[in-house]
């Protein structure tokens, strides 16, 4: 498994990603699997991969030394891309190309074809754009609505990026924000783990501002790790107490079939009415004398 | 999509559903999915289901009606079960039972025969006890170690219950646990929605204690949910900035490939050292050479 998330705000782009890969529980191991292209003051390209390790490796070294264009025979590289969006459209061309050769046979071996990255950057003089790109080659692009991206273990650290990131976020509070987004999903999913890649890329800056490890054990993220966890648990202890528990009279002799919560609205309390609950000897004796011979 | 949680602490359990179905996201329905039995004084059951729910209803319906046991021919109901443990056989029984007149022609609908249930309860004399059921009709039971189960879509309400529920919580304390966990399981996922049921079951009062259907804008949830996404947002805004932009130096001018993040142990640099920057033209021209005819 993995977890990589890329956030796009208005002065960039953030993007983490684990370093553990799996086969099975039994075969675990770190690989890189945020992976940087520049060419500082031209272009700078962030690219996250989750899935398949063979074929998201292939892809990344296609990227590097060139993918045929089918139509012209010619070999073009990341480095040879106009703009962003030609730019994923030949990553997505890579992962064809990986498809063609490789899916039948890991098909055969029971391996599903499965591989998604994350793709951002900028080109000079082109807007700074962040793309999710998808194992049939296509692939969506990031909007100002919702500013982040997630492939791999994503549920785990989905809420607080719902609740925590938009586009107006400072640069540096995005990058916090994707680690505690990876701190959840890491407490969660043992096949995501420690250590953690980090890109920052400014806008119009056309170079890696930041490229960064986490190892395990780095103060910043452990103290991260725990001021989260110490701020959840206050949190919920913050919360008053359900008030339901002062209203038992209103369920303590229900007559009729208690799955039906007290009426609240006339549509529901029809749907609610599915089950009869326990305690009828006499309909029971009566079923199994029907039932027996 | 269905969320149910339950958890067993030592005063008792606390059980919550959502009542979303839906076949596809163009057609949503409510449908109780929480049902509780109750024999007071003698036997206290809830049951909660997720999966299909022509498979759960139908599991429900057999264990008010009465599930054939083969080798007797004779019916039984949750109602006649000895104990805990035989009443979660007779669960995985029925399941079973469904399982042989409905799996294959579903199958033949690629529709799969996927249920899961929660199941937990006291009867006179015995232990309360909190068992998860699934489609196979096998089970696992709660133990203090970890002491809630999930069905459903569980990984958006996990971290926190991960962090916050202990086996000596307070009964009340894991209902308000379970709620901040459903509320982020109804944020994340549109197939999990309003209104949410909930049942406590005090341990050794065989009786329901609490069995109640939150409606969407009932006070105190809101004020949960709204507190909830409040104390998230300070918690990250309390967290300090991370250090590392202070240190772009390290990485402005890498001549080597700028995948290899700066060295920190022998073991991770050579796994981070795998592929190429961008910006080498004449390579890239001799390629594109060498490729045409």
């Amino acid at each position: 498994m993995t977890y990589c998330c890329g956030i796009l705000v208005r002065d960039g782009i953030v993007m983490i990603g684990d370093t553990r890969t799996n086969a099975g529980l039994d075969n675990i191991s770190t690989f890189r699997k945020l992976h940087l292209f520049e060419e500082p003051g031209k272009r700078v390209m962030a690219l996250a991969s989750a899935g398949n390790l063979s074929v998201s490796q292939t892809v990344v070294s296609l990227l590097s030394e060139g993918v045929v264009i089918p139509e012209t025979g010619e070999r073009r590289r990341l480095a040879d891309a106009p703009t962003m969006f030609e730019a994923a459209q030949l990553v997505g061309l890579a992962v064809r190309t990986v498809y063609e050769t490789d899916a039948k046979l890991m098909k055969d071996s029971e391996i599903n074809f499965d591989v998604s990255f994350l793709f951002g950057g900028q080109i000079e003089g082109r807007r700074l754009r962040l793309f999710m790109i998808y194992a049939a080659g296509n692939f969506i692009e990031c909007t100002t609505d919702t500013p982040y991206l997630q492939i791999g273990e994503h549920k785990y650290g989905k809420p607080i990026l719902d609740r925590a990131v938009h586009y107006e976020s400072d640069l540096y509070d995005a990058l916090k924000i994707n680690l505690i987004s990876m701190d959840s999903t890491i407490r969660s999913n043992l096949a995501v783990g420690m250590p953690i890649d980090i890109a920052v890329i400014r806008r119009d800056a056309l170079a890696i501002e930041l490229n960064y490890r986490i190892m395990p054990g780095e103060p910043y993220f452990t103290d991260l790790r725990e001021r989260w966890s110490a701020a959840l648990r206050e949190a919920h202890i913050a919360i008053p107490s359900p008030p339901y528990a002062t209203s038992p009279i209103e369920t303590a002799s229900i007559p009729e079939p208690i799955d039906a919560a007290p009426p609240r609205t006339g549509a529901h309390a029809n749907a609610a009415n599915m089950q009869l609950t326990a305690g009828q000897p006499a309909a029971k004796v009566l079923q199994q004398q029907n039932l027996k011979p």
